[in-house]
């Protein structure tokens, strides 16, 4: 496998940002009394404070709300938009793809904008963008919606803390553009690679097909996250170093602004300490848990109404997920 | 929505392709006795006269094998693919991507070959393609595996002739690479749109989150493909004609040798015969059934080793799908 040869900066702004967070607010003491966890073990193990999960909001609906912020704030309308790209792993439903129920619930049935997923587990919205780079530089589209919307609390079982003290609920959403003459925003590097080897280290074991008749080991109901933290973590420890290497020269490190961390774990986030300062890294799984593809966006949401970035600042959202896949971009914003 | 501003043609050739028979044949006389339809119900009303359906094949073993032909059939390694794009709407399981899957299926688990799933039910392959092109043209990749495999047959409702009757299983693959000098494989159009009004029309409910918590309208069980043949033939009649002619000029239409519709239905292959003579119309619905993302590219492998297009040859990809949408591609092999 030989690296891309693209020539950077490929041409990506993000012009906008939007989220949703669920109205209800599940503290962990709230978590740590139903699973009978000693008080401050979800903050001191996975570093969550708290996290939302929904009572009655779908993952149509909060997808929905965050691209009307995100298209109000690149101060778009909705018909402006040419492609949505839809990258939760939750849906409502199976079929159609999850991004067709949005473009419904924007009222945007009749609109004939097209509508696709793509699926990388937690690390779809940088995929997103490296897709919509592609397709902004060829012209092919030029305002992209891309939405990540996800209920990991349905169906959780309380009997394994390691996975439902983690999770979280929630939507985040990009629109992405061509910047205009004399505008500095691009990417600057991109690079993905994925081992299966550690496939099985962060699953869904019930997907549209798999169940007992084709393999009589799985658990016999649910749709439970199966997630091995040590899995996960020694295939991190194994490759991310030489990923970041490949993605960026280290020599060059200084430059960038704020790091994005995958919003996964305590862990995922701390591994970056190893590399950057802590206080260039973002992290907000502290409030929100693990939601999943929002986590980048989300974090980047925070990064951009917190005054972290301004324009024109260099940003790497990198980390590894489920695949087991590692993603990175290097962009200005 | 504005179309887009590509400059044609973009630089796709079809390397290889490869396919996957699972090797239970089910004939359509054994399904009418199961339903007590009367003989001949399912070639006089879905076109088909046989289906395969797995019995321990998997949607992983399946995409592998087809992966293997494709790769072979374009002269090439599989060290060779620098990027895998699975575009199935089954999986073995729901999270990772179901192409981390087959990478590790194809023993391949330590190998770093990127993965990632796009999704747009029986449209993904074109879809892929679409993406596919503007990646090679930017160069972010040079050989694209593409993969589709579907197991339809799970947990199939004998009591609902009109879907058990019409779908079947089986994979598909195709590598895509730039063209060499000289060489004139390439993208003549592509576009795509969605109408997501007819979204339930072609749906199944249960995804990875909905269920009766939020919906207590929904089935209570299984993973049924609920299929209105009325209201995908509404949206279609409705939409399709007039996205031929944004797609492609109709005067020129008589230089298109083959043209490949959606093996969704007869419909979907019989409404392309208000366009263009029978002759030129691919259809093999008739021995596989409707199998999902694998229609477009086990139709494209029939034509191609059936000698029915050969390098140089204009072909028309095209039909709606679940969404609604519509996806067309004209290309030269």
């Amino acid at each position: 496998m030989n690296m891309s040869r693209v020539k950077y900066p490929l041409p990506l702004k993000i012009a906008g940002v939007g989220r949703y967070l669920p109205k209800h607010i599940v503290s962990s003491r709230e978590l740590e009394e139903r699973c009978g966890l000693e008080p401050g073990w979800c903050e001191r193990k996975q570093g969550v404070r708290e996290r939302r999960w929904v009572e009655d909001e779908t993952v149509s609906f909060m997808a929905a709300e965050a691209a009307k912020e995100a298209v109000a704030n690149a101060g778009m309308s909705l018909a402006d938009i040419d492609l949505i790209i839809g990258t939760s792993q939750a849906s409502d439903q199976a079929i159609p793809a999850g991004s067709s129920l949005v473009q419904q619930e924007l009222g945007l049935g009749d609109s004939g904008i097209p509508c696709m997923n793509i699926t990388a587990a937690c690390l779809g919205f940088i995929v997103a963008m490296d897709l919509s780079a592609n397709l902004l530089m060829v012209g092919r589209y030029r305002n992209i919606l891309i939405l990540t919307s996800e209920i990991t609390s349905f169906n959780m079982d309380f009997n394994n803390p390691n996975v439902c003290t983690l999770m979280g609920d929630g939507a985040a959403a990009a629109v992405v553009t061509r910047p205009l003459p004399g505008e500095s925003s691009g990417i600057h590097a991109v690079h993905m690679e994925t081992y299966s080897e550690a496939a099985q280290a962060s699953s869904i074991y019930r997907g549209p097909v798999r169940n007992t008749l084709f393999n009589k080991n799985l658990p016999s109901s649910g749709m439970e996250f199966d997630y091995d933290p040590q899995g996960i973590q020694t295939a991190a420890m194994k490759y991310n170093q030489k990923f970041l290497a490949k993605l960026w020269p280290m020599s060059n490190k200084d430059i960038i602004k704020l790091i994005i961390p995958n919003q996964a774990s305590r862990f995922s986030i701390d591994m970056m300490k190893f590399v950057f300062p802590a206080d260039r890294i973002m992290g907000v799984i502290d409030r929100y848990a693990n939601c999943g593809a929002v986590g980048y966006p989300l974090a980047l949401y925070e990064a951009i109404s917190r005054d972290r970035i301004q324009g024109g600042d260099m940003v790497l959202m990198q980390g590894g997920g489920a695949g087991f896949s590692l993603v990175g971009m290097v962009f200005v914003y």
